[in-house]
């Protein structure tokens, strides 16, 4: 039995879709349990329950030695609220463990990856079950979890990988949370900004990572319209910063805000075959 | 005569908000004279002007000796795709000079304050003039450039002082534009940002820049609505990032996106009254 638990370090699960991957689950996964910390459904604000409720939920299920997997339910934003208190309660139990999630809970694979705790995975969240395609999603995470066959991004070759979105990079380099990218290939996707918000984001992320072996760029979705046209396109701007920063443009990426947003376990092909 | 150089490293200026500047300064300021270099008006997608053209307008003007002051003509977006080459370019009649602005224009700002190139000056732009009160917001610029008594942002006191548009200061810290704002009080302000947006910006900065005396709060303004509400307002967002990292809250500041935006000269009492 794989046992996977579930907690939102930022915005709050909706309860039906919990359901729907909790029924899937059982359908299709009869060895694999799904354990939803009722943190999940909690709402203080904008995020599933306050400091104290979001962090200790992860605290407890990462150190619980019965629980082979932490999947994000959610992101959203709040993970950068948690993450530095959490990471000093982490115990021996939290290092023999899958993490997988993306978006706002690269926060915590970031500084989990920093700090060599488990296996860090940029991958579907449980609430990505409302996207068109979403149970495909769902299925691809709990047959990783499950220990199946499951296709990863295609192209990981020997050299350690992480997976971001760009924004939530941005506000992690350079901070406590921040692990050491020097020689990684770094794959990046966005989301609902405006071109002009991705450029000054590759920008300051660029200045950030030039020892980094590389940058792919996964999808830049959902651009809202501007008063003018920006002038290039995503890749357009991701090849100008590396140019600038003399980092390698490495090409596309399969990653994203939507239901084939691929599996990027983090680092090195060692990390990526022990599960 | 002081002759002020206008330029724009960001967006476009229009031409007829240039026109009621220059009207406003030929009436009430016979000993000021306005130089529109005609890259203010030139537009290559989102930018008034391509990189070259955009660095060779400020550098140009920056080094020029007739020249006694640089005032960024509009924000936007766009200074940091040519201010690091700009910088390289400066030769020594560009140390003599103040340049004015903020917003996207902060980074030329911190990256000449990196340098300890001339007198910068966080304040309006020449584009303010659209704003309500747009024409009082020029005259105090005006009245700085030529000299006049002018009222600065309220208490700066003996410590070195910077202000930023907090997004600004976001993508600049760590970079190769920042400068070291150890023992500085730092204003910042914000606009058409969600509070979600504020608070990880918030959780960037204050990691960068720990070793400041304090962070002074301008207007957070224009904050779209979002699904929920955020929980705590723009000062509570302040006060919990300062408090998580040790740095004195100092409270509120008179700076914002508005004509009532304060005149902020960078540093000491020294650079505040050297004009």
């Amino acid at each position: 039995m794989t046992r996977i638990a579930i907690v939102c370090p930022g915005k709050p699960l909706r309860r039906e879709r919990a359901e729907r991957v909790e029924a899937l689950a059982a359908a299709e996964f009869p060895h694999v349990d799904l354990v939803f910390h009722p943190q999940c459904f909690e709402q203080a604000g904008h995020f599933a329950g306050d400091e104290a409720t979001r962090r200790d939920a992860f605290v407890e299920m990462a150190n619980d030695p019965q629980i082979d997997a932490i999947w994000f339910g959610m992101g959203g934003y709040g993970a950068c609220r948690i993450a530095g208190e959490a990471m000093e309660r982490l115990g021996d139990p939290a290092l023999g463990k899958a993490y997988l999630g993306y978006s706002d809970a690269g926060t915590l694979l970031g500084a989990l990856y920093r700090r060599k705790c488990g296996r860090q995975v940029h991958g579907p969240l449980v609430g990505d079950i409302k996207r068109d395609g979403g149970e495909d999603a769902i299925r691809r995470v709990l047959r990783y979890f499950a220990g199946h066959d499951v296709p990863l991004e295609e192209g990981l070759d020997d050299r350690p990988h992480v997976a971001f979105n760009l924004m939530t990079l941005a506000m992690l380099v350079g901070t406590d949370l921040m692990p050491d990218l020097e020689d990684h290939v770094v794959l990046v996707e966005e989301v609902a900004e405006h071109l002009y918000a991705v450029d000054r984001l590759f920008f300051h992320v660029t200045q950030h990572i030039r020892g980094a072996a590389g940058i792919r760029l996964g999808r830049i979705s959902a651009v809202p319209e501007n008063d003018r046209p920006f002038g290039t396109d995503a890749q357009g701007i991701a090849r100008y910063w590396c140019e600038k920063t003399g980092i390698s443009y490495l090409g596309r990426a399969d990653i994203g805000h939507d239901a084939a947003n691929a599996l990027v376990p983090f680092g090195t092909t060692k990390s990526r075959t022990t599960q």
